[in-house]
């Protein structure tokens, strides 16, 4: 048998340890898919004696992750220390220069310098694969970078932060507060005690960042990425969604427009019955526009040990095979810049809640300033709520009463400018709400 | 720029002539992601002079596929003639024995020839590239052979056949008769003149077959696979299953038992709100299961020129960059031979349609007969048909009650058995209908 891919595993979390099972568990599957075994032959953590679920006597130590990137008795470092900087940086950098293949699932890293480490990897003829770092189970980085070579593709958007789906389940699904399903979120494990990474959806911009790079070929560039979180969100919202045929989902888009690649991170209102809709709880699912061909969804488990490790164990199980493509899909050097379409010249539909001012004209005054910036409806859902009639409400002097609404395709400038104007014209309470509609 | 990787094309019917296009307009992102063009220099069709909706003139013309795929002006043959044995065979043997990459979408030829091929491929040390073949636009071949390589299938499922997707989605939506969907798929042309290898189950067999072997690393057989299609699917059954929380899709399974693998095609109870009940019309789709993993779906169109095209274009630049694995993942050598599970051993709920004779003791008869063969219910729905009470049924003696029985896990061999001793006791007319139910 051919000599087997000798593996140092930098970090022994959840997934870490994950994949030494993987490994141990699927050995003759991969001996028989790659030809060879793939072993790790050294392990690399903060803590040497932290009590963990394998036996980590077994393999041998080397305290410093950079110096098991180094080591020569290793042919690939998997790197799941996590943060685009400090050690988990170093180590990927030594090992790449060092000619050694790198699987990694460290977004932030790839978000902050994947082209500048892809340069380096192609430069020394060694693999940088990451097929762990968005969406972990689905395989939608090996889809961009080689499944689909031959569709051009056109958008790409997805649920990729399970955190902020479960919560918007849940507040579905039991009409509770988004308050409250964080909370629960956070007692299940399923959202961290500071939580705002994910709710703000900086998480979802660095993995469409990754995504949108692999897509269009265009450079990593997360400030390109347009970001709002889903803290806004009131079951309010989710009803109205559902009496208009719509689910709020926080999606990551990249679209090409003619202006250039438009990357947005938002909650956004999509079709009940289309495929991302369907997708509930903690699950993940990118869904690939392409010229002349049907979309493309890929629906599956976002993150978890065993489901991360499997990603990690088929780009290791590549690695062993020989096979290599650039980390992007293209040379690096052949990432183009991104041409960022700016947001104010979005265009879609818009959903729009107000707390309208029950006296005469506001209706009129509402419509005038959608009219003014051309903004046609689709419709206009105007209620009481039930037993709020006549109640007088604190430091209002009329009555508010809630007004939805739902534009045909317009501009992100105009909808601003018109909501400004019904504000300076006070025939409303508070800030509008505001979430774009996404065809799907 | 490094030689263009030279390809002749033998078929020029709809999908060979999206090639043609997709190659011609993707030419410049094919270079910037293979590192060299990918370059039609010879074609071959059983007819030269038909008029085709690209100049065919600026191609070399081969009259005998096999002549083209022996010329040595080309590096690899895509085959879009199609067919088990003939042309097709002899071409694509014929360019693996030169020593020549092949790219093909002929699942027959793949079920009845596969593991061989994969044989003379390897042998050869050259590509054998099927990604078309199953499923059109869903990049599923790549994803089981590459993409989920740390993975321990246990079971794959999918709806692998748009006509009957789409006749099952219409008599569901419009409550119309099989007989008339189907007339309707072929006016549209989603059924042929001949609708048998799609209806009765054997092109989603022949796919099914290839997605086992990827899956199981097991030959492909063909024969181990139970088929039966959809022609016996009755409005009353897409009701009853609309009630009870169930969809009825044509589903090709393979599953791993403590028997062997399960490999079987047949109509399906799918619980309503999994992610393959939500796939409609023409669409095609494909579910993973894995050892500790949730379920991975990957959703997209089965067929159309442009999306099969897709699919041959990125195996061709696969084989333009250089990236080569063994056909089925792991080499034709290593594949193990299928241990067929036995439908009569076959273990599920099921879905059981009688027309129960309106006598006393009916309901005792059937219960005690499903007893007899330790069989559970979960449900019962015993409905005389609105209008159909007292009105005589011709050459029978009793009124006709349908009753609609879903029943726990019980066996293949337990159904059969039970029918067939309630048939004896003379308490139902007809033959029952049966339908199982698959837990996704």
């Amino acid at each position: 048998m051919a000599q087997p891919l000798k593996v140092g595993l930098a970090g022994l979390g959840t997934v870490g340890s994950a994949v030494i099972h993987l490994l141990e568990r699927g050995r003759d599957k991969l001996v028989a898919r790659c030809g060879r075994p793939i072993e790790v032959v050294a392990i690399s953590a903060r803590s040497r004696h932290k009590k963990r679920d394998f036996d980590a006597g077994k393999f041998r130590w080397v305290a410093d992750p950079s110096a098991l990137a180094r080591d020569p008795a290793i042919d690939a470092l998997v790197e799941v220390i996590g943060g685009a900087a400090g050690p988990a940086k170093l180590a990927v950098e030594t090992a790449l220069a060092a000619g050694k293949a790198v699987v990694t699932a460290n977004k932030a890293l790839l978000a902050a310098h994947g082209q500048r480490l892809a340069a380096v990897a192609e430069r020394h003829g060694v693999a940088l694969n990451f097929e762990a770092s968005v969406a972990g189970g689905i395989p939608i980085v090996k889809t961009l970078r080689e499944g689909l070579n031959g569709a051009t593709f056109t958008r790409i958007y997805g649920i990729l932060n399970g955190t902020c789906n479960y919560i918007l389940t849940r507040m579905e699904q039991e009409r509770l507060s988004f308050a409250d399903c964080l909370k629960e979120a956070q007692r299940l494990g399923y959202a961290e005690a500071d939580p705002s990474f994910d709710i703000e959806g900086h998480d979802t911009a660095q993995k469409l960042a990754i995504l949108a790079s692999l897509a269009f070929g265009t450079k990593i560039d997360p400030r390109a990425i347009y970001s709002e979180g889903i803290a806004s969100i009131a079951p309010a919202d989710l009803n109205a969604a559902a009496e208009l045929g719509y689910r709020v989902k926080l999606l990551g888009v990249a679209v090409k427009t003619a202006e250039g690649i438009e990357q947005r991170v938002h909650p956004t209102m999509v079709p009940k019955d289309s495929a991302i809709a369907q997708v509930m709880g903690v699950t993940n699912a990118v869904t690939i526009d392409a010229d002349g061909i049907a979309p493309i969804t890929l629906v599956g488990p976002g993150a978890g040990g065993e489901a991360t490790a499997s990603a990690i164990i088929a780009d290791l199980a590549d690695i062993a095979r020989g096979v290599r493509t650039p980390p992007f899909g293209r040379p690096a050097a052949r990432m183009t810049a991104v041409r960022k379409a700016p947001m104010q010249h979005h265009e879609g539909g818009y959903y729009i809640r107000l707390l309208a001012r029950d006296r005469p004209g506001t209706a009129a005054t509402i419509a005038r300033r959608l009219a003014q910036q051309k903004i046609s409806l689709e419709s206009i859902v105007q209620r009481h709520e039930a037993g709020s009639r006549g109640a007088a409400q604190p430091g209002r002097s009329e009555e508010a009463v809630p007004v939805i609404l739902i534009t045909y395709a317009t501009s992100e400038d105009a909808v601003h400018k018109a909501l400004a104007a019904v504000r300076r014209d006070r025939v409303v309470y508070g800030r509008p709400q505001v979430i774009r509609i996404e065809r799907a």
